[in-house]
């Protein structure tokens, strides 16, 4: 059964996907001559760059969540649909989801990325991940639940395991959440457990490579590992994981180490539909498209974003994922959908980088721009303006400054709810 | 198993429950020579009177709920345990709880009060009560989805139950979210869905009696009714409820009412610990005390706030069960408790009635005080200060009143996102 929605002379772009990419390229298309089907599972755009602090009590999820249907107010082509896509049906052109099926004229798949435990089922089954707004609030319910728990045991030894954090993985989301535990630790924690002592409390970040931040410059990497090791983090780098059965996680020729709380922040893999060709997918689970985000094979199926994949001179191994990339990628392919139109010839795309940045703690990033590296407290700034204006609404702009104005001042992260909606009628999970 | 507890010189106060009466209580004893154990099944403490605001997405649950540890911080004799309380041992002068037993020296039992469905089991499984927070967040979450279905349906007969919400129970609760919902029709669903049409959304409060706030004067009750008639609410007085399959509602001798969401504020019982002779709860599941809050037949188990049932000269039916008399019992049992351990004579409680109020969506409220009743936008200023100053914690204090600034300039509240956090380690329900 086809989803109910309008057949208009407008030719139809369906949207799989309301990240940066995603609805970048919705807020573009809407003033053109287009209908546009925006499908998301969510209700809500999800500001990746923040869940670490959602996960560490520091905002709320509304203040990073911003409701679709707001940013399409009064709009009378864009269509959104909270759905699941099962399935791609390139013979019949339409797409098959958990409300039926809608047809496109042009298809842009901008699913993103997804966790990647490269096969290791022991953490897929134990450990915590952070890529969505609930996985995030997963944590920040957790973490909570160890100390109380924690509070009320006499065996010195599970509690120390209860304590213990180790966080997997030393791109950006892991050192951002590892700073932010350690400030936890140091200002919030003994504060709100007189009865612990967090001196026995450890945080380890465990990193394969030689240098944390391996996307960024290897100045950056070092910066952060000082500041990270100054706020007690003990950081691994060059050390494997092997396993995690939920009390210890083993570390290749270098024993065990016991923690009931393990944080996954490793690696990311394309989120697929399915109903492709397996021809078109490549490492890392991505889309392989030419450099107008089309898809081999096809002249109106598109992908954009983390689950694109483009080779070009400057990037012979494709595009970083992050979320620079999806935003300039919807840009381009959103003039190229009008040339289309216009039968216009078509821009190839070129990737501008603008730089990255990670924040290490509650004073300290590092930044690296095309031609200038730097860190601590400008940084710092740097990194906060940045975000700010990238947030969507102005609301939240606001509620996030006074959080972290107010977090700044009094060292205090102040969410700490273990809070869980009722799943049932009548029945709530209290 | 005894909860691990240090064992100390200082008498032992237990409280359970951590509302408006047992958080004041363990406010007013800490500084006082007791060991204070404070048990709640949250970590949070909840203010009730705007669980209605977070049902309807003008407000997040962080802002009306705060960590109980945030507010005993550094303080050294007061225990926070989070469990379920299963039994009170009266014999062995402990209560049992999921955590193991916690012994006492006197034990204050402030759990408050919870939905009562009188019986009727068809409302208890399909309709959506509002007494905690994930209540509130599961019928936000709920409201919601009940719209992105609406669009994709095409039976008018299907979409109009849909859009229909019925409230049963004309109090402050059933009164203020019929207004804030009658206000989210008015300025904020037409936009975020153009594709549904409105004026097909009806809105309907049944009251049983012959009046809406019936604690409150008749004046109240008779604007509220003429403020909720004018934002489009149908008020239905002297209408009973029969039955509800969770597609039609039976109202006795008027025929059935087709509507997929009931939000239930009929009523309240007391919630009981188990392990008390039946003899001490009397009408609407409370307990019967004396002047002092104390449980007939004991010496040292008392009872605050919405369970207890204390009837005076003055209240020979009990007093009602609101905020006022929940935080003046707790005052008053803290100084009592203080004479006893002094070997003084004990004071008698006495309400001090300071009068009731009631929002009625944007802009308008009912006050009742002593000698003074008024109506319309200076009662909606007073509602909105005073509920402002009972608010735990600045922070709190500052957000809410930006997110009403702001809903109040934008006629928009903001916080629509259906949002669940992952329920299972490595399995999040997105």
């Amino acid at each position: 059964m086809p989803v109910n929605i309008p057949e208009t002379k407008q030719p139809r772009v369906v949207i799989i996907g309301a990240g940066f990419a995603g609805l970048k390229l919705a807020r573009k298309l809407y003033k053109q001559d287009f209908q546009i089907v925006l499908i998301d599972r969510n209700n809500y755009h999800q500001f990746q760059p923040l869940f670490y602090q959602v996960a560490t009590a520091g905002l709320e999820p509304s203040s990073i969540s911003f409701p679709l249907r707001k940013v399409f107010q009064k709009v009378k082509n864009v269509f959104i649909r909270i759905a699941e896509v099962e399935k791609i049906d390139v013979d019949k052109k339409h797409i098959e989801t958990s409300l039926g099926t809608v047809r496109y004229n042009y298809l842009v798949i901008a699913t993103g990325a997804t966790t990647n435990f490269f096969g290791m089922d022991s953490f897929e089954k134990n450990s915590i991940p952070m890529k969505s707004v609930p996985e995030a609030l997963y944590l920040r319910n957790t973490l909570l639940e160890n100390f109380e728990k924690a509070v009320t045991l006499r065996d010195e030894q599970e509690k120390r395991r209860l304590l213990n954090i180790v966080v997997v993985g030393g791109g950006p989301t892991g050192v951002e959440v590892c700073g932010a535990l350690a400030e936890m630790r140091k200002f919030v924690l003994p504060k709100d457990y007189p009865e612990l002592d967090f001196n026995h409390m450890s945080i380890t970040l465990v990193e394969a490579n030689q240098q944390l931040l391996h996307g960024m410059s290897r100045e950056a990497g070092e910066k952060a590992f000082r500041y990270l090791s100054k706020l007690g983090v003990d950081v691994k780098l060059e050390h494997k994981v092997t396993h995690y059965d939920g009390r210890e996680v083993g570390l290749e020729d270098r024993g065990n180490f016991e923690t009931s709380t393990l944080i996954w922040a490793a690696g990311v893999k394309g989120q697929m539909p399915g109903g492709l060709n397996p021809g078109c997918v490549v490492r890392g689970n991505r889309l392989r498209v030419n450099r107008f985000n089309r898809i081999d094979g096809f002249t109106n199926i598109y992908a954009i974003g983390d689950i694109a994949y483009m080779e070009t001179e400057k990037y012979p191994h494709g595009h970083p994922q992050v979320a620079q990339v999806a935003l300039q990628m919807a840009d381009n392919l959103a003039l190229n959908l009008f040339r289309i139109e216009q039968k216009q010839e078509l821009n190839p795309f070129v990737y501008s980088d603008k730089g990255s940045m990670a924040t290490v703690g509650r004073n300290r990033a590092v930044v690296d721009l095309p031609y200038l590296k730097f860190a601590g407290f400008p940084a710092w700034l740097v990194w906060m303006f940045v975000h700010l204006m990238s947030i969507v609404g102005v609301k939240n702009r606001l509620v996030i400054f006074i959080n972290w104005l107010w977090n700044y001042m009094t060292y205090d992260q102040s969410l700490r709810l273990i809070l869980r909606p009722a799943v049932k009628k009548g029945h709530s999970e209290k």
